[in-house]
C-alpha cells in the first residue's frame, strides 16, 4: 500500500506518523468518544465474566495493555487468545459469558477474522478495535470501535499503536463508570515526547549492537514489548522483551557486559518490583538505559537515561512512554543505514492463518 | 541446593536428569494417577467456566502447553495470569467460576504464592502442580498435584518440565472423560530420544552463534519457548522464540543469512500453518533446522534436521519433542566451554515478587 510513497529521507514516513500522534489522540477524543461510550454501555449491560483478546504484532502489545487494564480496573479474568485453537485445532469452545476483543490496524488478517467468527459461533460477544472500520474484521464483529488514526503508511506501526491504547483506555474507563476525561491530559504530554535530542545519544551508543534486551513490569511491560518489536522491524537487532520477573527465572544468565538492557520504569509499586531486577542486571555487568520519569530514574541506577514526564497516571503512561522508543528505533535504523519505511521482508498488512 | 554436588564432567547433572525422564514419567503414572483422577473428578463437579494459569520460567512453558490443551480439549476460555495484577496493583478480582492453576517446580516463589492466595480470596478454585508437595504453594492451594520428578539438582530444569507436561495431560484427559492410558506410550518414545548423536552436528553448526530464533505453532510453540530458554540458560545465546504467525508480523525482518532458525514442527494442521513460515524464512536466507517426525520433515525443507518419532499424538508430542533440544542445549554449552550445571548468575529456585 505504500508503493506510491516516494521518500527521499529514510524514515520520513515513520517520523511524520510519530509526530502526528498528539493530533491523532485529540481527534479520536473528539470524534469517537460517543461511539466508545455506547459500546461501554452495552458491555455494562451484557456483564461478561471473562475477556479474551486476539491480536498479532503491534496490536498484540495493545492487547497486553488491555489485559492489565481490564484485570486491574474491572477485575475480570482475562487472557490472550491463541488463534490456532480455532485455525489449527477447530476447537469447540464454551464462550457464553466471554467478551472476545480483536485488535488489528488493518482488520484483514485471515486468522483473526476466522477465529473471531468462531468465537461468536461459540457464544462470545465480539468487539473489533481497528483502524479500518470497513474491514472484514470490523464487519464480522458484533461491535466495533474505530481508532481513527488516519491512514498509516509506514510499515512500522506507531500512531495506530497509541491510538489503540487510548481507545482501550477510554473503553475500560467508561465501562467502569468513569467519564474518560483523564485522557485529555495526554495530548500535551505526547507533544513534548515527539521531538527530543536525548535519543541521539542512546542511538549512538547502540550503533553497533546485534542484541538488546528490554524489560518492563505490569503496565510498562507492553512498552518493553513494543519497543523491542520496533527495533527488530527497523534496525534488525535481536531485541528480546521480558517481564522483569520472567527475566530472573533463567534468561538473566545470558546477560553480560556486551548486552545492552533497556528498562522501562513506571511509577508506584512497579518501580519497587523493578529495583531488584536492575540490581541483578548490574551484578551481571549489563549496560542499562532506564526509560521513565525523574522519580523512577532516581530509584533505578543506570548508565544512560531517557526521561519521560512525571505525574502521568500509571495506566495512561504506556501511551506516552512508547514515544521515545519509537523515536529511538527510527534513529537507530537510519544511523545504521536502513530505511525504516521500507524494512526488508515486510509489507504493511500481514496475513497469517 | 546443589552446592554439595561435586561434578568432574560439565553438565553431568543435567545429562543425568535428561536421561532419567523416561523413568520419571513411568513412575508418575504408577504413583500419581489416582490422585490426579480425584482432582479431575473434583473439577468435573466444580464446572469452572474459565481457567487461569500462573507460572514463571520453565513452568510458564508448561502453562502454555496447558492452555492449548484445555482450550482444545475442554473448550474453556483460558489465559496466562499476570501476577503483578495482584502483587503490584492489588486488584480485586471476580473469580467465582475461575480455576486458578499454579505451576512451579519448587513451589516457593513469593509472587506465585501471594497471587494464588489472592485468587482464592477472590473466589477462584486453586490447584498447585509442583515437584514439592510440602511447599508453601502446595500448602496454600485448595488442591495439589505432585509431579514426582524426584529431586532436581541441575539448575536448568529438564525432568520437572516433562513431568509437569505429563501431569497436565493426565489431568485434562481424565477431566474430559478419558482414562489416561495414551500416556503409557510415552516412555518408549522418550527412551529413544535421550541418547542421540545427531545433536552433535547441530551443536557443532551452532558453535559460534550469538543469536538463534526458535519457531513453533500451537502445541509445538511451548517446545520452541522451552528450547530457547534452555539455550539462554546454559549457552548464553540470545534465543528468541516465536509463534510462526507472530514472527511474520514484524520480527521476520531481523532474520538474515547470519541467523539460525530452529523450527519445531508438529503433525496435522500445524505443519500446514508452519509451511508458509518456513517459505518466508527461506526467502530471508535463514539457516533452518527442523525438529519433527519424518512426515513433517518432508514438508518443511531445511538445511539440517533433528528427527523425532512418527505417530505420536500431537497433544503428547511436546513431551517427546523437547528432549532433543534439552540434549542440544547441554551439548552446545559444554562445546562452548560452559558448565550447564552451574550457569552464571542463576540458582536453582528463583524468588520474585
Amino acid at each position: 500500500v505504500n508503493t506510491t510513497a516516494v521518500n527521499t529521507t529514510p524514515g520520513a514516513l515513520m517520523l511524520a506518523e510519530i509526530r502526528e500522534q498528539p493530533d491523532v489522540l485529540a481527534r479520536q477524543l473528539d470524534t469517537e468518544l460517543e461511539r466508545i461510550r455506547s459500546v461501554a454501555a452495552h458491555l455494562r449491560a451484557a456483564r461478561p465474566t471473562t475477556v479474551l483478546l486476539a491480536a498479532r504484532g503491534t496490536s498484540d502489545h495493545a492487547a497486553i495493555y488491555a489485559k492489565y487494564l481490564i484485570e486491574t480496573t474491572l477485575g475480570l479474568p482475562c487472557g490472550l487468545a491463541s488463534m490456532s485453537t480455532f485455525t489449527a485445532y477447530r476447537a469447540q469452545a464454551r464462550y457464553e459469558n466471554t467478551l472476545w476483543i480483536a485488535i488489528s490496524q488493518s482488520g484483514g488478517s485471515p486468522d483473526l477474522i476466522q477465529s473471531t467468527q468462531r468465537a461468536a459461533h461459540c457464544g462470545a460477544t465480539t468487539l473489533a478495535i481497528t483502524n479500518s472500520p470497513d474491514s472484514p474484521l470490523a464487519s464480522t464483529s458484533q461491535m466495533s470501535i474505530s481508532i481513527e488514526a488516519g491512514t498509516e503508511r509506514a510499515v512500522a506501526a506507531t500512531k495506530s499503536y497509541t491510538a489503540s491504547l487510548q481507545a482501550i483506555w477510554l473503553l475500560v474507563d467508561l465501562w467502569s463508570g468513569g467519564d474518560g476525561s483523564a485522557a485529555r491530559t495526554l495530548t500535551d504530554h505526547m507533544r513534548r515526547q515527539v521531538d527530543r535530542d536525548d535519543v541521539l545519544e542512546v542511538a549512538s551508543r547502540y550503533r553497533f549492537i546485534d542484541r538488546v534486551i528490554t524489560v518492563g513490569r505490569g503496565f510498562s511491560y507492553p512498552t518493553a514489548r513494543e519497543g523491542a518489536l520496533k527495533m527488530m522491524e527497523t534496525s534488525y537487532v535481536g531485541a528480546q522483551a521480558f517481564s522483569g520477573a520472567d527475566l530472573l527465572h533463567g534468561p538473566v544468565a545470558m546477560v553480560d557486559t556486551a548486552c545492552p538492557v533497556l528498562v522501562v520504569g513506571a511509577a508506584g509499586m512497579t518501580a519497587d518490583l523493578l529495583a531488584p531486577v536492575v540490581d541483578r542486571l548490574h551484578d551481571r555487568g549489563a549496560d542499562i538505559c532506564v526509560v521513565g520519569p525523574p522519580s523512577v530514574q532516581a530509584r533505578l541506577p543506570a548508565a544512560i537515561r531517557l526521561l519521560t514526564p512525571e505525574g502521568v497516571d500509571e495506566r495512561l503512561a504506556p501511551i506516552v512512554q512508547i514515544v521515545p522508543l519509537q523515536v529511538l528505533a527510527r534513529q537507530m535504523a537510519t544511523d545504521r543505514g536502513h530505511d525504516p519505511d521500507q524494512p526488508r521482508g515486510l509489507s504493511k498488512a500481514t496475513s497469517t492463518r
